[in-house]
């Protein structure tokens, strides 16, 4: 999902060009003939084989799964009397969420978000002509079986409706299709959370780090929907019926809706982002004050042990070490030892370095001290 | 509250479609009908009891508290007379406030905000149509207890206005359910504030995250409010009246008040979490300087008692070590030991890094000191 | 000024319900009169005795200082015909700036800002009628003495222009109210940036999070100013006077330089926290260098001294530390001692951590040598 | 391409003043005129020869390769009737992309992008007259070759439309040669992001940052191509026919497509930076840790090993130093070191600095206890 | 530059008064009269000898250097007759750049830069009315002189224009003087990056900081500009003529390149400060990982030193250090501090921290390597 951009037409290529990626697969035709009386399914194998099947019943649907083969891609162009940029449009499967309002047909992207471990998005061409409904699409599998049922079983008033009433239905559902990727971010994030909760690995940091860039390109991704779709509600050519539009006003309001949820969670994923690194600094804080504890209490004593380890001879001399000759010397070494490292650790609470996290009792105590200490101080310094 | 957003009706399914979440309470429906000679109240069992009970006073408001019966929702939607995709909207509980205009009726959705420990939100729906309002909420208990009061003592001019004046008055409490939410969100940021001065801990920190995701969700959440109000003030239906509009116009100004405390508060929030960045950091360095302080000063002094403790042998050579038996080894040892450590002290004192903060008056000689210098040596060098 | 927000009206409760802070003083009523041919001043004990002093000049200004009595507001919007809700505004003092158009007098909110130590913000509202200006203020103290000397000594056109002039004089002294504030902060802000250069503190830090609290509320608080000051520009309703309106014009672009010098200060203040964060890392970086050099240096010549000072019987065996009878043994052991310090300390030289901070000559220098050296690796290595 | 931003012409000076860049290449003239019927290509030495191929088709396109001779520039200004100021701008080679209206000509900018290591962006003066377009490069090379082909194989209706599609024909490619730059920006990040797992350098580091700065110099440089086209697709002058403005349409799609990725490229920079920033941090700490672990244990059993290696002499007194002569002393002095050693190794076992990253499954166990934990402690303390 | 905004106008003063800087220059009155026909210059003492010299000639330009003079400015605004509000606004030298349009003249302020060593902006107040322009500037000189060359030696169009191309080329001179300073901060950066590639120090790191602000001052100063030029552009009073207005699109131009360098200029400083945060955590990390490799090998080995060093009497007990007697014990205490400290060098080894940085080749290879193992153990474990 994450490879750099690539669009196949060079720079100063014609117009219209039709660039095939050799690794898409080849272009297979159903078609869904539909109205009052009746529904009429098909495959088609070639153009030819489709052209008859056209203008039999008052809707057609045309579903074409895959890109692979560009003299396929220009038969249906010219059956169709698609515009040669519409063709290159189909083709480069990088355009975002459009509305494109030609004289014979409306021409709509909209892409279909899918999530297993990484975020796939597919683009979805929807051409809205007379009478007919011409959908393209990269790959085979689409989230529009429901609708497919939906003509066959003569649910709900999509078989009295028209081809525009086919077209709401297929933008609903692929809008709809960003509901159950966004659960599922969500469900990631919340499982982040925990884990963040329990210590940072640099997992998590890798995790985080990835999440954000894919509700990013999510972001980018649905953002243009809502204008393709507010277009098509303010479309003046007619395509579009009265009732139809009630219904893309609910498509638009979920559009919205994801917006509004992919933010949400980006916003969630950078919060979690300041989170980890204040978890980073407050327990690398930790590691060091046990550094620092350990240090600061056994450096000095060494010292001293260090001093009585010397090798001045006290034989020599009554100055030299005498201590070491003392009745008690070894006694007194000590004592020194245990007073000094007394008063080191004595220093180290007094910082409030030992023990673990105060509780909020605790807290709240300290805060109320050095808040009264604070206001008698205070008021004669600076203003604040 | 922050559980993964989840819709209920999957993509491609039948638009209008009605699930319900299994664990959604069942409907209760109460009913109120009054007008300038007398107030009825009323629980209706089905929605067939319901039906009788309209239509008998100017004003008739239908409470519904609870999801969790399809058939109940469906059978409203038959008596008012509801689209299909409004009875999807009222079950799909995850909508954003909006303003929706039929010929019939307006549907207008609002959440209510309820804090305790964790912040709460609920959808409620409010249809006004002719001479009735019904409101459609999640669960039972709701802030609308003062507006049933007004209706049956009749305080103000509610019982002599029309629905109208009922559907603003329940808006103007769901918005204003707000004022108090947000009041305790700021006692919570005070005292997080008043804790981080104390000192930073873990709870601290998971405690601002909290605050910040919540804060935003609230946001989120009542933002678009203020446009739902709006398009009511400007509504073409004639459904409001123009004594209405002032009120709505004061409602307005509230949603517009809660949206600023609401950024306020989540600003000052932000603040906080930089405030607790330099708080970490600042209290690491403490730590830092207490290490080398003391790993300063007793490392090298435990060098020399170290090499006045190699066994070299003085017997077998002049060269060997021959302070250890000079008569004043000992004192010259601890000599050398004490000037080097009063050196280190030095150098220490020097950088500042000795004593605690220090103090105001400190600070602004030592700036000035600094100044002077630093503006006869600046001068010559580069530009600025 | 950073108490959480508190609004008085219970949600739910009637629209325009007036409940007083018990804290708030007792109003006190002072009426200036005047026109043309004279000015009357007076104080009105009730609001009955305020009735008697209206109408009697072409303008009177009626200005009320407390909020302290319910009854007293209540009789004011009698007399004056107010509506409900401007009487609940007007007592709810956490209104933002606005106009709010009514048929017989223009209702204006406008915040005044003074600043002891901490900022303190202040309601006014402003109603502006038919030969009235009525101004309700929180506490008594205001900015409007020098507008009352001009009324007084004749200065300017005042005396001669009606109400509208009068409020623009109010709004004005009002608006102009927040310069010195601003230049309060700014030199806070210039203090504040002078310590920083000095050093970094708990207290410093503790500082820049106020500044920044506070500068968020001062925008949010001048912010709505600017739109209330537009739209009574564009005001309908005649009651403000072309000349007014160049006046107001002039007021408008206070407000806008306002906003503008508010934001800057808010920038150097985020500006001032990054400095402060590069500042205590900077510091900790260089106590991190003491305490690695001071370890590098003598960790490893301890060590020696400790192998020396090993107990082995050179007298058991040759190959038990023979260097202990040797000789030149104990100035062996040092030359050994020297020749590693000296070795580390290069170590610790070439990696440029001695010294204090470079001056600008040697870095450019370095600098120079640097981008040769790399000029000449970079080339045949990666893409830059 | 980061050398700062340079303005030829002095302030004050007169407009239209045209001053040369001496670096600049001498001005090389190539005309192609074409046809429905036919293909004529010509170089011109001067602007005089330059002036007999000019009305001998219905297109000619002259392109002028480098900016060096100020007389040549004049010339041609005169000899096409261009504005002054128009003359300036082709000169002054840091245009922003935009389009100008002239009675007799539209003057449009656009910037050509080039990456080869370093990102290069190169001025393109289109200037669309009738029958004619001029094209103003500052250096040979550019990416029009395709479209000179186009023109001589008469591929496509290039041959049979007039001057606006070549104007078209021109931008389009000018605007699609950003495609492959962006690629390798692409590439780049992708390249950049790997190394990151592996390893946080100052290479990196230097990389990342090089990487955002020519990131935000391309969005700069193609923000305003967007407005650019618009403002053509938007033109009253009739000069750009229906068709075209199809093609445009397409070419303004182009646009928004190069924003977007632009801003995807650049958000990735930002991601990558903080993953840097958590990943300096993480390594940090796990260098802090195994000094901490060394310190911990090896300080304390050094003390002990010190405090044995004092010399008080057992001899003197029953009191000193006893333990040196116990028959199972120097096994009981090993037997509290050990013991020690494994209590702080337990300490630190304890606090989970061993071992390395725990592994997926051990952190969700973790997680679980301290959930379970936790909430049995949380419930009576704080709101949260 | 950066001293705290001062207005000198108190807070509810007399609109219109004027207040005048006592460090103020006495104001210089300079006027130049043209047209056709010739050039007239004259300096005049007083406003009384000013207003002998106005209308003799097309156009005339009165410029006037310092406001130190409260009665000069007053005596000038009667002469020219000019509102109290805009003497008000010349002599508070704080104002935004704008355009007010007055019956009789156009008031225009417009901010000249000059950048030594800082950043200094000046206010320029222009009045264009019938056949004169009046400007004051705070300080004598300006960038005027070319303009004033261009009169006298009758370069270009301006001696045959009227009144509103002087003021177009006055400016424009004050706009493009912004040009060189932009330049300046540009080298400036160029500076400061190559200088953190060398090594951050506090200098750098002040630097940084100090252009962040000019750079935000910079923006906040020229952004208005744009308004007041398109304001003009978008003149009704007839004052501007359709000519000028053509050159005026030019200079509109330039403010909007200027607002654009002042960006990227800012956006790079923001990157720097980054880069600099990047570079401070990299080296800390180097430091660290000197002072833990130091620590790791030489704490134990000390340790091991220590324990030979212990006194306890072989002599006594076989138990007590027989290795002191052993006839290689020296030799064998060396073994097993060698062993352990090879032992410790492949434990840092291992975790990378030997070396300098990794060469790009082995970064690369060490990235394959762990790909190929993470690919492996990634599958069946976390979703990613």
């Amino acid at each position: 999902m994450r490879k750099p951009f690539h669009r196949r037409t060079a720079p100063g290529a014609q117009p219209g060009t039709v660039i095939i990626d050799p690794e898409s697969p080849k272009p297979k035709i159903h078609v869904i003939a539909y109205g009052d009386d009746g529904v009429e399914e098909n495959d088609a194998e070639t153009v030819a084989d489709l052209a008859k099947l056209l203008h039999r019943k008052p809707v057609t649907w045309v579903n074409v799964d895959g890109l692979g083969d560009a003299a396929v891609i220009q038969q249906l162009g010219e059956l169709f009397g698609l515009h040669g940029l519409v063709l290159e449009d189909i083709v480069n499967v990088h355009q975002r969420s459009k509305l494109e309002e030609y004289d014979e047909y409306l021409y709509i992207v909209v892409r279909e978000a899918t999530f297993d471990t990484v975020l796939h998005t597919e683009q979805v061409s929807i051409i809205l002509g007379d009478g007919f409904v011409l959908t393209v699409q990269e790959w085979p599998g689409d989230c529009f079986e429901p609708v497919r049922q939906r003509i066959r079983k003569r649910l709900g008033r999509i078989r009295n409706a028209g081809p525009d009433h086919l077209a709401y239905a297929l933008i609903d559902s692929l809008i709809d299709s960003y509901f159950p990727v966004l659960e599922k971010y969500g469900e990631e994030l919340e499982r982040v959370e925990e884990r963040l909760l329990a210590g940072v690995s640099a997992t998590t940091i890798a995790r985080i780090h990835r999440l954000r860039s894919e509700l990013f390109i999510l972001r980018k991704t649905i953002w243009p929907h809502r204008d393709t779709i507010n277009e098509l509600l303010r479309d003046t050519t007619n395509r579009i019926s009265e009732e139809t539009r009630v219904y893309l006003r609910d498509c638009y309001d979920h559009s919205i809706q994801i917006i509004d949820v992919t933010e949400t969670c980006r916003e969630m994923c950078s919060d979690l982002r300041d989170f980890q690194f204040a978890q980073v600094s407050v327990r690398q804080n930790e590691v060091m004050k046990v550094l620092t504890i350990v240090s600061t209490i056994f450096i000095p004593l060494s010292f001293i042990a260090g001093v009585y380890g010397m090798n001045f001879d006290p034989k020599v001399s009554p100055w030299n070490m005498p201590e070491l000759r003392w009745w008690y010397g070894y006694p007194f070494a000590l004592g020194v030892m245990a007073a000094m490292g007394i008063a080191l650790l004595g220093f180290i609470w007094r910082r409030g370095w030992l023990g673990r996290e105060p509780t909020v009792e605790q807290m709240e105590k300290k805060l109320r001290r050095q808040r009264n200490r604070r206001s008698s101080q205070v008021d004669d310094s600076l203003s604040r």
